[in-house]
């Protein structure tokens, strides 16, 4: 019995298919445990701060910059994704449309240890992540010609990363990305907050998996991959760089129970997360946080709708139990 | 120096970064010729019939429906992702949407033997793939509340082949998928053909990889993937359904001089290709060939936009070398 969901708050379908999940190989439950020990020489390590461009940011226990005795160090990609000098002089009116990649793209180790991660930290250490998160955010939004600042982490080979010691990145944009300015122009159109909406219907569907007095994680409605969840402040929050402390210890809560549930179901699974703030007053900001268990073929591809195999209030019953 | 390129057939932007393609790992040429030797038991051999859903339809040298000796082979897919049968009413005035997975979902074998695949087969042998096509096209299109037909293949693990046997899938829908509606919105609103005009821009950016009569196959302007092609019939021509003997023999020739240049480049990669029709009569209809060497990862799925390590321009002066 399968069926396609809306996603309320981009333009995107979504196609959940339950007994597709039953055929072999549908999707793996990968522990990367493994991935983690056969690296040798990590840029990333305390100790091999040289490997690394000049940091940027940090907080640490001791040492000053380049030093060891960090905690969460900062600097840019060494393969960056975008220019920090401009380069070229822009033509907007040709024809295809061409914009320069000017703007920043920076890593952000999360720990000065190789072998632990999200899966393993506790609460103090996600939040002194989400601190960095925060304080890079302000600081790379007020550059010049930046409209938008994106913080996302992959875990894992399968979900992008090219190196197990944990980190996340950060990229300071010229442009609005699509995906978040679908999300605004809904926001806009939609008299109430669509947010809450979602939060109500959330709750009422039993797709909700955890919950404290600053946020909401349920598994969306129209989640494009299996065991998808979705973080959400509890009230009208519009911006993340605004977030205060006491909300973000309240979001480490959240995150160290999302990752501690994800780990007793299905282990050390490769996932991406990423932090969406769309750019009006009217919303919340929010977290995905996607495991990566699927492969996104020809059908996805071609037709811009992901096939789901696990549907999402299946997805929390089991996250639940565990 | 790394660039936004807007996709002009889509709402879609990508970031050509070429300086990402040096950094380790960034992608990988895997040849997957080794895939197929683990298979035993294989559903989609000749001989095994029995093993999937009744045959639908074939090109055969001998015997009937359910026996050996068939060249090309279709029936339902053992794990439809659509149902064929109505189960439920539909309440599309819901908040969020829903719309039931009523169509189709059939598998094409491609060929009876277990290790021919696209990279080793003949002209003959793509072209009767093509008739199968059009002929299974035009036959699910005819369906009740069908609204688009989609035919595409996966070819390797790693662009989502379940079964390494060669295969397409083809998938009746009820809606017409975001990226195929995006396509049709454009050609629309544009008085020129826009097909028409990328060609042209094609020639001039030295990115035409291959032409006969009636095929141009280009490296798009804002290609997401590395050595991502497009298929495009040289006059207008918008529905493929409608596609005549002697355009298909062309176009087996171009299919078989993209999958030789891959092969002696690359290898023999995996990859997605897909089939789509806009629905207007100003259109082209068109093939999108993708190689699957890099991963999705976070940036991709929470921005929209995808880097792409090997701009275009390159990547066709390569191909064109071997």
């Amino acid at each position: 019995m399968s069926e396609f969901r809306k996603d309320p708050l981009h333009n995107k379908w979504v196609l959940v298919v339950p007994t597709r999940g039953k055929r072999p190989h549908a999707f793996s439950y990968e522990d990367i445990s493994e991935e983690k020990k056969d690296k040798k020489n990590c840029p990333f390590c305390e100790g091999n701060e040289s490997m690394t461009p000049p940091e940027v940011d940090s907080f640490r226990k001791k040492g000053k910059a380049g030093e060891p005795g960090w905690l969460i160090r900062v600097f840019p990609n060494k393969y960056p994704a975008l220019n920090k000098e401009s380069k070229m002089s822009v033509s907007a009116d040709k024809f295809p449309e061409i914009i320069e990649g000017q703007g920043f793209h920076e890593v952000i180790t999360e720990t000065p240890s190789h072998t632990k991660d999200i899966y393993s930290m506790n609460k103090d250490e996600i939040l002194l992540i989400l601190k960095m998160y925060r304080k890079r955010y302000k600081i790379l939004k007020e550059k010049k010609n930046i409209k938008s600042v994106f913080i996302f982490k992959n875990h894992g080979r399968a979900a992008g990363a090219s190196l197990s010691h944990s980190h996340s990145q950060i990229l300071a944009l010229p442009i609005v990305p699509p995906f978040i300015e679908e999300e605004t122009q809904i926001i806009k159109k939609t008299s109430s907050c669509i947010y809450c909406g979602l939060i109500e219907k959330a709750f009422e569907d039993n797709r909700v998996l955890l919950e404290n007095s600053g946020f909401i994680v349920f598994a969306p409605f129209a989640s494009e991959y299996p065991y998808q969840l979705l973080v959400l402040p509890r009230n009208h929050q519009p911006f993340f760089e605004e977030v205060e402390d006491e909300q973000l210890i309240l979001l480490s809560d959240v995150i160290k129970g999302v990752f501690g549930r994800y780990k007793k179901l299905l282990g050390n699974i490769p996932f991406n997360y990423f932090f969406i703030t769309p750019y009006v007053k009217k919303g919340h900001w929010n977290i995905h946080i996607m495991p990566k268990l699927t492969i996104t073929a020809g059908f996805e591809k071609g037709t811009g709708i992901s096939i789901n195999p696990i549907p999402p209030e299946i997805a929390v019953m089991e996250l639940k139990r565990v």
